[in-house]
């Protein structure tokens, strides 16, 4: 089993978090997070959505924090784009990477947008265009990569069909996201180093729930396949539509120190993603399933002990 | 990544879980579930401890237990033993493979046995001659194989040194116990991978707590270094001393679902080991982390969905 040497962990916190809270935080608290989140070490932070605020009123606010927040070199600003309105909104408030999310089910896509997963990529052909005539990246999302909660597994086909639809429009950066925790660790690598082989000149980013516990689990399997992109939440906010109560993203205090007892670098300073947890936890009144702020890290207990 | 085609998964709810809790259940409690957990699937579980009373209080009752029970054909019914006199108690409620735990690091040893990890397994010789002599099979258990809350991460010396005393005294099984759950997946490939190159001839087991959240990463890194046997508790119960209120033994459930998604076979029936956790939950009148318990499995998303 080989590891890399070092993993970028992207925190989307500010957005698949706390879409999914019934609190709305305030502008302040949301910048509040975002910057002390870039201070902790994050080089990829996904800050909010630009949909419409009806849709999702815990994002109706992202214009707002995009301008409000202050920027750091080298950091990756990314947002979350419906169409291309929402990408010029993004554009607007100064965002200069978008991500769209397509669903590798069929029943999936068809329930979420009523239209197919090939007709949804190619309905942000448009955006992709715009984004390229403006100088903003983009990044791919596929959702459902792995399971799917009304098809059950699915099949690798369907989920490179989509990639390779993302890749006729021009995308060169792709997360496989387990939206509903229902990736395996078998099937985690088995898919990667397919997608890679068949994919070679595609950035990939992995995306894991831990709804069924298996989040960490899955990362480690995607590292043997030599995946180094993980997408993390602080505190581990998200949830899953279908197992409502259930857990949410994989945590970054987690995996940011899991990463750090594996002697895999992350450029996170951990007691500072911890600090960043517990105010998260503060901002949203309750307590959320986080390994490490509830048991602390491994070298907490021996200092305690000594 | 290679994995087992098939993994044995042991039962230590009725020993390691039951010992954490505040509510002693009953004997009849206790009986049926070993008796369900048998029903569903284990063909190894710790029934209890033979210590002294005053000692863990929740095992007082294991004679009774292991004498009450209904026994199955094929099925290895375990106890962990402290000496002689609780062998000999052990023998005399029928139990005929017992377990010696002993902890590789020199601080826990000391500050929880008064004597060295050495002194320890050397002081175990007497039970292992007469369980030779008396038919009954032995396992040992190196607990804080991999960080002790005293020492911090475990050197690899030390463990194989105190495995080469368990294989002196005749031991041919042993457990590598994350107590306190500091192990990391990198250090459980290591580990694993190089004792088996050490001691070709011993069988192993993986005994891991969720404590930080890398419970089933362990697991995925043992089976990929080639361990089949693993120890889980039902409903996840179980906890570190270390770490107050923290997440305990992974849990049956969601290791048995983890193995099963990944295609690798178990021998349990999923259904019935979750029913066990229900009433697990119910007889301890708490919560517990359980993902399965709470998000259910993969496939009956499904079904409530179609």
């Amino acid at each position: 089993m080989n590891f890399p040497d070092r993993v970028v962990i992207c925190e989307v916190g500010p957005r698949d978090g706390l879409q999914n809270e019934k609190v709305v935080l305030t502008v302040p608290q949301k910048v509040e997070l975002i910057e002390r989140s870039v201070e902790a070490g994050a080089k990829v932070i996904e800050i909010g959505s630009f949909v419409h605020p009806k849709a999702v009123p815990q994002m109706a606010d992202t214009d707002e924090v995009a301008r409000l927040m202050k920027r750091a070199d080298g950091v990756e600003y990314r947002a979350l784009v419906m169409n291309l309105r929402g990408l010029e909104r993004a554009e607007a408030a100064g965002i200069r990477k978008a991500k769209f999310t397509v669903s590798a089910s069929l029943s999936h896509s068809l329930s979420n947008h009523n239209k197919t997963p090939e007709q949804a990529v190619r309905d942000f052909a448009d955006c992709a265009e715009y984004a390229a005539g403006h100088g903003i990246e983009l990044s791919g999302a596929v959702s459902t990569a792995f399971g799917c909660p009304f098809e059950g597994r699915v099949p690798l086909d369907q989920v490179m069909n989509v990639i390779a639809r993302f890749r006729e429009i021009g995308v060169r950066e792709l997360s496989l996201s387990d939206t509903t925790g229902m990736a395996n660790p078998a099937q985690v690598f088995e898919y990667t180093v397919k997608v890679r082989k068949e994919f070679p000149d595609m950035t990939w980013v992995l995306h894991f729930h831990n709804t069924r516990g298996m989040g960490l689990a899955n990362v480690v399997a995607g590292m043997a396949a030599g995946i180094d992109r993980y997408d993390a939440c602080f505190a581990g906010l998200g949830g899953c539509p279908f197992a409502p109560g259930a857990t949410g993203n994989i945590a970054t205090e987690d995996l940011t120190h899991m990463c750090h007892e594996m002697g895999i670098r992350t450029g996170y300073d951990l007691d500072a993603v911890i600090a960043v947890g517990r105010t998260v936890q503060q901002f949203v009144g309750h307590d959320t399933v986080s390994f490490i702020l509830k048991a602390g890290k491994c070298t907490d207990i021996i200092a305690a002990n000594k």
